[in-house]
């Protein structure tokens, strides 16, 4: 949520010359993301009519080697004509370029806004276009492994002492141990894979009314379960912002919209509350990880790791329950 | 440079409701100004033309009685079709609304980028700016006195004790006392006065190539000298970004500019090397001021009072040559 790359109307005029869409009309930096620096522009446009684009520029936590993965898979999914911003291409045909030492990408501007709190309608339309990204990208050839999966989570989780996890509550450290065998144990090793999304928060959803006009920020995305994106959106989507008053209505409407576009196997159904507690533990893992190394003075805001921990105890406590109509 | 009030996309809908410019299509925090939260948002328009609006909500530094100065100063510019937004006006006509208890005020978007470092035409073209803002002011009915003049900078550095001053850098607080007198014992008292932006830096100025097509963030002005808030801008467009390598082409081509809107008298021309003084000094007291109060772990960026020191002992050097052609 932060533009930390300082970028003058001359280094932005500089870079889209590059790209075939006109001059420089306007520039601001955008609080839209949470580690890379972005400005929503407008050029004078290709063909007169004035343009707007997201230019993104990557900082360290993305991947340069990860980014023909997903820029090209934006391409995918736009040309199947999803509400999934396209990447802009230089005149050499570049999905990005440098600046600066740093990785920089012309994106297609979408409509829409970020909705807090969904009504039902909205949630099955979520769920319907996390299901329509994983049939759209049947036919995409990329694959990336999930680098942020059970592995990491304990990986993660252990760079995090005792001491300093029992500061944030004092019955985390044991909890955490203790949750993490068990997701490891049950963890599914057969289930249908897909290109998936893997942070469909609100935050990354573009909506006008019940429509899903924009699917963003895509630099999490892998090849992994497609009920594992499910669950990440059912966590994300089905709770208050601190993880309590999970709304069953809405979970229930995600997964109907889901099975709009894609019908869940049994042993998917099945799966759910693992998938969903494993979910949990991510967004715990890599939370927890950054409450403690990120310093206090840092100009990044640190997210509360509790708020996952609330719904991982919701999913355990739960189980089929969470996924079943009220 | 930050947001720093959570709106969500039905707050929006919800305010602009009020307002005859359609439905709410787009939403972004956008990182400008330094002290009031602002979005990008864009309408589907009063008459079914998407429209775009500059969404500002006023945090502390702005004082809600000044707000109607503000905004009908705005108002006042922009009938004079100059590049000035207009403040977009709520169905029951007022200028702003309250919202969870801050105001807030729809001004219109305008294009154009804010130039970091300005070539001649363009410097001529801000000059100018300045002065077109004196001169399309002069039957404006609203005065506001500078709440930021001598006096006000002799108090804030004397909340900076010593100490802290010294660690910025050791000879501080001798200069500063030193100069603080020499400015007050120079201060003119018979200039022409104006309605004065008192705060052009080039954050503040909208540009396409040599056009000023915005001047925004008026929530500094007042009445003051308008020659003080040439020196203001002078001192804001004609050194490098830390206060050194002054740039005298610059500096004088803003004046020329100046000029082309409104003729200087031979006192304002004396005047300005202890008008740019106190330009700099207004500068140096604020963010000596927040400097030394501003807790290290905010997530506000302190600027550093050093910057304008060096514009202060650059003034204080030249005199009258810091004005003259090269």
């Amino acid at each position: 949520m932060a533009v930390y790359t300082h970028l003058s109307a001359d280094d932005i005029s500089a870079l889209i010359a590059w790209y075939d869409v006109g001059d420089l009309i306007s520039a601001k930096g955008i609080a839209e993301g949470v580690s890379n620096s972005n400005w929503l522009i407008e050029t004078t446009g290709s063909s007169g009519v004035p343009s707007r684009f997201i230019l993104t520029i990557y900082e360290e936590r993305t991947k340069l080697s990860d980014l023909p993965f997903f820029l090209s898979l934006l391409d995918h999914l736009s040309s199947k004509n999803g509400p999934v911003p396209r990447t802009i291409h230089d005149r050499e045909g570049q999905a990005f370029r440098m600046v600066e030492g740093k990785a920089a990408a012309l994106i297609e501007f979408l409509p829409g806004v970020s909705i807090d709190i969904p009504h039902h309608d909205q949630a099955v339309s979520v769920g319907a276009a996390v299901g329509w990204i994983h049939d759209a990208a049947k036919d995409f050839g990329g694959a990336r492994e999930n680098d942020l999966g059970p592995a990491k989570w304990r990986e993660l989780l252990g760079k995090c002492d005792r001491q300093s996890l029992a500061r944030i509550d004092a019955a985390l450290p044991d909890l955490l141990a203790r949750k993490m065998d068990e997701i490891e144990d049950g963890w599914p090793t057969d289930l249908p894979r897909s290109i998936v999304h893997a942070d469909l928060f609100p935050d990354n959803v573009l909506m006008l009314g019940t429509q899903v006009t924009g699917l963003i920020d895509f630099y999490f995305a892998c090849t992994d379960f497609a009920a594992y994106d499910l669950a990440v959106t059912h966590a994300a989507w089905s709770f208050g912002p601190d993880g309590s008053n999970f709304n069953r209505a809405i979970g229930q409407a995600i997964i109907t919209g889901y099975e709009q576009a894609r019908q869940l196997s049994r042993s998917e159904r099945d799966a759910l509350p693992i998938l969903a507690q494993g979910a949990a533990m991510r967004f715990i893992a890599t939370r927890a990880y950054d409450w403690i190394h990120t310093p206090a003075d840092a100009l990044v805001t640190r997210k509360d790791p509790m708020d996952f921990v609330r719904r991982l105890d919701y999913y355990g406590t739960a189980g089929q329950t969470a996924f079943q109509p009220r």
